[in-house]
């Protein structure tokens, strides 16, 4: 049962697909509190993030819902890889400053406060400002268990430009 | 145009349904970024809540989404009504302290950190605690267009129960 819900949770995790335990929350009936101490922060992985971050997991899609969230949080210069979302991705900046970049566009600074919508299939990235933190929450809805679509890596020269 | 996007945006928005303006992020296409100052926050109305209750909305739900978020805070004491959400809800407390009750249980304390997930259906209120105030992220799904059902408000007793 525990695999079965382990493998449920990574196809429903927030991003990156790649966090295993723990588990983010995910209540099938009923009222449930998970208290932050049940989900511990992860590192973001090297396949797809570039420097150092680390993924609080929030809560995965149940039975009634295909909705995830995750915390991410960004040292500076940290960013993801580029990515698609086949439902699309909402952010919500909760501390710090960074860059979202869509492919083909010039990057745009948020800061903490900023909404930022992405719509399904925008490759796109997000991360940290050169030198100062960030920290979003991201919310995707899965298709078929799948939220995301990792792509190549942001390059020193695309982040920097 | 703008009284159709106000319309499309009371379906979407996050709990309360009332509120009108300022309407939260949404994005159809690209990539969109929603500065705070254009979502400023809103009294939560005194026929869904008890007490000072602000609601500053985050996302609204888009062609491709059915998925909306606002940030609640309740000062000491306030709380929601009674109430469903079609599709369940997320909470993600961001401050304070304050319970959550489920219809025929006791109250639970929640804190921030906290990530609180109720399912379809099920009959709830949250707010509060009597000495401290409380911050929460909400975010739900919609079906047909409507993510929350309201019902009577939560007594003193109740509260205090």
């Amino acid at each position: 049962m525990r695999r079965i819900l382990t493998v449920a949770a990574l196809l429903a995790a927030a991003l990156p697909l790649e966090i295993g335990d723990p588990t983010p929350a995910r209540a099938e009936t009923g009222m449930q509190i998970s208290p932050i101490g049940d989900r511990p922060p992860n590192p973001g992985p090297a396949s797809t993030f570039t420097g150092q971050v680390t993924v609080t997991p929030l809560f995965g899609a149940t039975s009634y819902s295909p909705t995830s969230g995750g915390q991410v949080s960004f040292s500076p210069c940290a960013r993801s890889a580029w990515h698609t979302h086949p439902a699309g991705q909402t952010l919500i900046v909760t501390a710090g400053t960074g860059w979202v970049q869509e492919w083909g566009r010039a990057k745009q600074q948020i800061t903490a406060g900023d909404v930022i919508m992405t719509a399904p299939g925008v490759k796109h990235w997000h991360g940290a400002a050169a030198e100062t933190p960030l920290t979003h929450i991201a919310i995707q809805n899965a298709v078929d268990g799948v939220n995301v679509a990792w792509l190549e890596h942001v390059t020193d020269d695309e982040y920097d430009g």
